[in-house]
């Protein structure tokens, strides 16, 4: 007959019938009206068990691509004209990433990533699969899973001295997600944002994309310049107030004490994105604005820096006058965060590992730190001032002698680096100079820093040399 | 002095210094203009290093808590009336959760827990984990870690009959995520969506939620009522025509003709949520959509009932032409899909265990569908029409001899039954009354299946006594 059966094929007989007869009806080459051969006759000639042709009629004519008629047959259904697509045929062909080898990247952003601890994660991984219980599996809890929320509780208790109960967090896939969260739980109790500026880009974006009316902050190295606030519709404030993002300030007490202030007088909540303040190379952690008002600001938490990125885990805590409406929320979307994992980093939290690594890469981060700065000021002796190198996995680079271009960008990567302007994540408009470049160095071990500043030193002159 | 320092405690000692400066500081213990103690002083008095005591000044004189002139020494700032919150000193008591124990839930959408294949999939952590490579621990691709896309298109051309370039896969977080995506992604070039209705519940509210015009498509037991749509906007149009959820119905392959000249006549693109087509009893898999017009087709499909939704893992298949418009929203938003988890599901998929462990629970499923009709037939005979059984893990049961509302689900909970009526699932207007019950099975032992549908036959028996 017209099918052929491939008995070698990994697809099932069942599934290759059911596709060659589906082919030939849409394709008419069985037309409306075709009696199709009987169930013993067809399984005869192709050699198969009678049952699977049976199985497979019933299907059709379930699905109504055949008739049958009780004592006359079955017939080839009246179907239009819409076929199986053509673009089956076409052939997929996949180009290969062509990425550039010797580009070192002072991207900011990625923390050391060979020093994931993989074996521990393991362990976690396998102490939460061999207790098999359901709750792993299942569809997660919606604002996350309340053993970790609860370890969590803890550990924003003696690390960041922030006092809150478990329904006051909510579990995230990181700090892009957090913004979207916050942006679409609040958007019926808020319509601005005010933004510091420079400020990360996904933060406006998401707002922008929310429907909020978005307003830039101006921004120094002490953070975002709160005497300059004026707004009194009630709305949201996003800062990074531990260390800046680009520009690296921790903002001082007294403006912290204005900005909350500020908010409590005009009905404002204040997001507060602490993305990478674990890691302090000098001092003592810093107070958190949460700590200061916990009516009036939401606390923005990641393990994208002390772990992996890879891993989308981070954490808000909301005001618990906030709690409901973020409840709502989170009951008609849902948790999108994988259970298995929450479970995995609560055990590394409970069992102390989690701590030792913060603690390890502290001490890794602190002296790739040191050869930042030292090779820099070797570099630029007095040309230069170094901002955010307290805390964190970036710092901001002031040149005194030079403002930059967004098309020095060309330079920089001729002499092997990928950098990016400080200027770059201005919120309103991308001002297209400034004197001040972002150096992330997480993810370079110390032979790539030391030559990333020397090459960093021979595209400045070759700038120079061009204005 | 005024500070106590516990040797003792996990709270490192440069930490306990600065919370109990700056709690004294910011409560006005130490007032405005207060000469602080030396650093050679107060190292002495508490016994702790000098060298701890200054830089814990230098933190707090870089964050304005203190001034330090030349020569004079160190006093404390002028600061604003702003403390450390009150809410430290709150009580965080804890609610337990006291559920029920004895109640059957046959609210759909879990599959069987129990079967995770945890040792496969520990195994494929593993194997990952030890590649060491970057790859897994920096921040994923935008969408979709790329092996695990390629090898979605060989599943899905084996299996599904879906012939596409990985550059048309993204992976996501599950259905709901998905929904999500979509909705964001195009509403600049679609304001309106057609929902068949009943529907699952988040579709309508995503889309809503994303300032979406949506109509409620009226839905029978061959799925989506194509014969009446009539809108000549482009719009999105949402259906799950393998198996219809909730009703449990397959779109006959008329219907889909005619949708799909409808959709290619006015513009519109068809979102096929293909939820768990993989577990097909009877027959072949069904044609989708997507095989009968690519460019008209966004098929959707999710790990959430082939291996557990904690997992939140999916993917859609997008139209080529649609490509660069979900690029420009992904490079945006960026990827929320855990990189380790899709390049461990990767593992499972080229190794065949994915497909073996499908082949499996398809028995079991099977086995379970069979236990549960018999036990609904021998329960209610002639008085029931069981709906959508060849596929999946839930099936709507319609009753000609009773109607429901939504108050007899008190009776159902007294009688030990979490139920779900079909016309909760309602687009439009969820109406109080309807003839039809959902039941899915997925998550229940053979026992338990028993067990609830002699429940079922008691609870509906109390419903018609108090009619």
């Amino acid at each position: 007959m017209f099918v052929e059966i491939d008995r070698n094929s990994s697809i099932s007989i069942k599934k290759q019938l059911y596709d060659a007869l589906t082919y030939k009806i849409l394709n008419k080459e069985l037309p409306a009206g075709h009696r199709m051969p009987s169930s013993r006759q067809l399984s005869d000639q192709l050699s198969i068990a009678r049952n699977t042709v049976t199985e497979i009629y019933d299907q059709l004519v379930a699905e109504s691509y055949l008739n049958t008629y009780q004592g006359r047959g079955t017939f080839v259904a009246q179907l239009g004209d819409c076929k199986i697509s053509s673009s089956q045929k076409k052939d997929f062909s996949e180009k290969e990433d062509t990425s550039d080898k010797d580009i070192i990247s002072l991207v900011a952003g990625r923390p050391d990533l060979e020093s994931f601890p993989d074996k521990q994660w393991l362990k976690a991984c396998r102490d939460v699969l061999e207790t098999h219980s359901q709750r792993f599996f299942d569809y997660g809890e919606t604002n996350g899973y309340t053993p970790f929320r609860k370890s969590l509780v803890k550990y924003l208790k003696y690390h960041k001295g922030i006092y809150c109960s478990y329904n006051q967090i909510i579990v995230t896939n990181g700090t892009k997600h957090a913004a979207y969260l916050i942006a679409s739980a609040l958007k019926h109790k808020y319509s601005k944002v005010m933004i510091e500026s420079p400020a990360v880009d996904f933060i406006a974006r998401t707002f922008h994309q929310n429907g909020y009316d978005v307003t830039a902050a101006p921004t120094d190295n002490n953070g975002m310049i709160v005497e300059n606030l004026n707004e009194s519709t009630p709305s949201l404030i996003y800062t990074s107030p531990a260390h800046q993002f680009p520009l690296g300030g921790t903002m001082p007490i007294c403006r912290r004490q204005k900005l909350l202030d500020f908010a409590a007088a005009n009905g404002h909540i204040v997001l507060e994105d602490d993305y990478d303040s674990e890691f302090r190379y000098k001092g003592a952690p810093v107070n958190s604005l949460y700590q200061l008002n916990s009516e009036r600001v939401i606390h923005l938490g990641s393990f994208s820096k002390t772990l992996s990125p890879a891993l989308r885990l981070g954490y808000i805590v909301v005001p618990d006058k906030l709690v409901d409406v973020f409840n709502v929320y989170q009951d008609s979307v849902g948790n999108p965060v994988n259970t298995l994992n929450q479970a995995a980093l609560n055990e590394l939290i409970t069992s102390g590992v989690y701590e030792s690594h913060i603690y390890k890469m502290t001490k890794v981060y602190k002296a790739k730190m040191k050869m930042l700065t030292q090779s820099l000021s070797d570099a630029f002796a007095e040309s230069i001032i170094i901002n955010g190198c307290a805390i964190g996995l970036h710092i901001s680079v002031e040149f005194t002698d030079i403002m930059f271009n967004i098309k020095n960008k060309e330079i920089f990567r001729d002499n092997g680096l990928d950098i990016e302007l400080t200027s770059e994540y201005n919120v309103d408009k991308p001002s297209s100079s400034c004197n001040s470049l972002i150096i992330g160095f997480g993810h370079l071990n110390t032979e790539q820093i030391q030559q990333a500043i020397q090459r960093l030193k021979k595209a400045i002159d070759d700038i120079k040399r061009k204005n």
